[in-house]
């Protein structure tokens, strides 16, 4: 299936603040229309056509043939842009190949991945002469009801819509799937008159031929510096992972979501962020060489904090690939050990105590447990381990690494590194032991 | 889809050594017909039905109702089986299901797992009225020529067969999926006298209707004292993994299997070798700390030779099992723990030396890399991280497990021990930074 982006406008409303076409505006490292791309993308769509009116050189510029970002973009330029946005999609059917369904989107209106995916699953299930639309009847959860597209919805149809409308039960979202029947109601539309988006799709709710698909996930229409806000903090938050330990969720995330929205401008990687978060690491571990404990306690907690930022920069701007969770994974591992070995280093430096030595080999041996466990019964089982529910009780446990980190900070700045080091040590044993025992059951 | 398994016979020539019916028979662990239910349960059949003749109620009251196998057995007798095998497996039309499709298979016959899994994928490119038959063409190879019954082949048809044809191109080798068509040509045959099996399947030959799939695996019929024991070194040779290491595949095995050997006629299970496995490693560990350098680097290959064994078993017996897999992966790095702790301990004695501290802790957290970059990538991935395809010319590094054992071996027996951990470190770690350079090209 193939995208059509309307990116005609003049967005009159956020130049003052960015200087730029709407769908350029930046929002987090990418500018709105390159998200929509890249959002579409993880959905399979490879093939987009742009329909260009006022700045259609800049926006051709910037995207180019889409090679970049690893899809095909065709340009298609409206003259009469400025009658409005009926006209700008009817350009369409230039380009339109029989019998198409396509995705039809506002180049400025970002979308949740959950609500695209699911929207785009529906497509199978129109008729050749409908159009589907993503209506949102969630009306309190709605940003700035007054600028929304109004509809007047029974069951799964659409019966009339308006900017205007005063009985409504449902907004349009600025997303659809088109097919010929679209066009030629535009056509129809156009020829009484009627130039926007909303008039064509009027024509095909007077037959019975305007579908209506209920989002649930978020949306927003990127209109001005307001909902530009409102849609870099709900952005921000969808990237908090669900497998998240407790002390990522609590305490790390407020700080990592602040650090990604700052590098999330720069052109830093994911692997580069993965880089910093290992030689904080190192850093942590040289203080407590040095009996710094304190300095290295917050390093190690830094370090924990700038580990959940690459990940978190992965998916906002589409750089996820396998080789930067792997990557992500070794240098963890090697993190912890070597400020496992710097506290050792210190410990056993001022006590010469041979329980130094055999805490440190426990700790040592005991760290990366967790994940092999973990992977070796995704591996067998084909489904993953999941310790919110697999390790009852033992779920607080603080083995993973985010509590394992924060052991380690608590044991730094209170000069209880011994101790924190025991902890370790014992909690990544016992974990291990107990779901041994509870595997039997399981696989 | 069902199997019939033909068992009513006398087995008079192996009788002799084995005192008990001929499917009874005990090879390796299993009873000839035990082994092959399991091996058609590995091919998900689940129903069977075995018809006896001469001893009924042993085969009966040894087998059951097949619950202890995790599937369902019914009994037909065959009151005229001395007749000949045709009349033993007509019994089977008393059972007979409208247009069912069903293996038929000589109940001491043995089979390697591909064959019966290629064979059953066949049955769905029969005819309604045609018979499958298992036939082996690479003549060379057949067991005990003599013996076999001999089919003259014209494309993947038979044209005829016999025990003493001489005009033959293959031999059955005792499998065959038959449908209605079959026990018609039986009843015929008997009708006229003709009370063998072969009988029956000649009156289908004659009709162009004895489909012929040509085997490409191990088979044998089990019928006196020189096949058994060739059975038992096919099937013993068959469990070498084809992820074996250098000196797993050239050393341990040699051991391995003959310990699998008297091992499986016990009721040892795979999970308490891979105990055994990890106290031997253990033992090694004590041995090494008490400066036994010698007899720790012997227990620790004899360690190794034990991890074979479980696997060896666990196939052998159908044993299999994920949890098996799990918590053998879970002691071996317990067991590689505590055998570095031990030879540590034993080189800081002695020397005081801060060196042996470093190279301990670095040889403890490589240890676990080598699985961990593993498992993480198959995770990623979804496809299995193949050392021998990636790793080029590092293959060769002894940084698997079976390399890792023959290492402190040699450090053990030479006194070399602090040289064997150092170099255990810089491979495991050196092949770790390999993969992971390597891998930013794979992922």
């Amino acid at each position: 299936m193939r995208a059509v982006f309307l990116a005609a406008g003049e967005g009159k409303r956020l130049r003052p603040y960015f200087n730029r076409p709407k769908p350029l505006v930046h929002l987090l490292g990418l500018s709105l229309i390159e998200r929509n791309i890249l959002s579409l993308r993880e959905c399979g769509i490879k093939e987009f056509v742009v329909i260009t009116g006022c700045y259609a050189d800049e926006i051709q510029d910037y995207l180019g043939n889409g090679e970049k970002l690893g899809v095909e973009i065709k340009y298609l330029h409206s003259e009469d842009w400025e009658l409005g946005n009926g006209v700008t999609a009817y350009t369409f059917h230039r380009d339109y190949r029989q019998n198409e369904k396509f995705i039809l989107m506002m180049s400025d209106h970002i979308f949740g991945l959950d609500l695209l995916k699911t929207f785009i699953d529906e497509a199978g299930n129109i008729k050749e002469n409908e159009l589907l639309i993503a209506a949102d009847r969630r009306l309190e959860k709605v940003y700035d009801l007054d600028e929304c597209t109004k509809i007047k919805a029974e069951q799964d149809y659409a019966l009339k819509l308006g900017k205007q409308l005063h009985d409504f039960n449902a907004v349009d979202c600025g997303l659809f799937i088109g097919t010929g029947a679209l066009l030629d109601a535009l056509s129809k539309a156009i020829s009484q008159g009627g130039y926007t988006f909303t008039d064509g799709v009027n024509i095909l709710a007077e037959s019975g031929k305007a579908k209506l698909h209920f989002v649930n996930d978020f949306w927003i229409d990127v209109d001005d510096q307001a909902s530009y806000q409102y849609c870099e903090k709900i952005l921000l938050q969808s990237l908090v992972s669900a497998k998240d330990g407790f002390i990522s969720r609590h305490l790390n995330r407020r700080f990592s979501l602040r650090i990604t929205r700052l590098l999330a401008r720069t052109g830093i990687t994911p692997n580069q962020v993965t880089v910093i978060s290992f030689l904080t690491a190192v850093a942590a571990a040289f203080c407590f060489a040095l009996g710094k404990n304190l300095c290295g306690g917050l390093f190690a907690q830094l370090s924990s904090i700038i580990d959940g930022v690459d990940g978190e920069i992965a998916r906002l701007k589409f750089q996820k690939s396998s080789y930067g969770g792997l990557f992500d994974s070794i240098l963890d591992r090697y993190a912890d050990f070597v400020m496992v070995i710097g506290v050792t280093y210190w410990w056993y430096s001022a006590t010469n105590s041979p329980v130094a030595l055999l805490v440190a080999a426990a700790a040592l041996t005991g760290i990366p447990m967790s994940m092999l466990f973990k992977e070796k019964y995704h591996a067998l089982t084909g489904k993953p381990f999941l310790p919110e529910r697999y390790d009852g009780i033992f779920r607080y446990l603080p083995a993973n690494r985010d509590g394992r980190l924060f052991i380690i900070m608590l044991g730094g700045i209170f000069n209880l590194l011994p101790a924190a080091l025991v902890i370790l040590a014992v909690v990544a044993h016992l974990q291990t032991f107990i779901r041994l025992y509870q595997a039997r059951r399981l696989m």
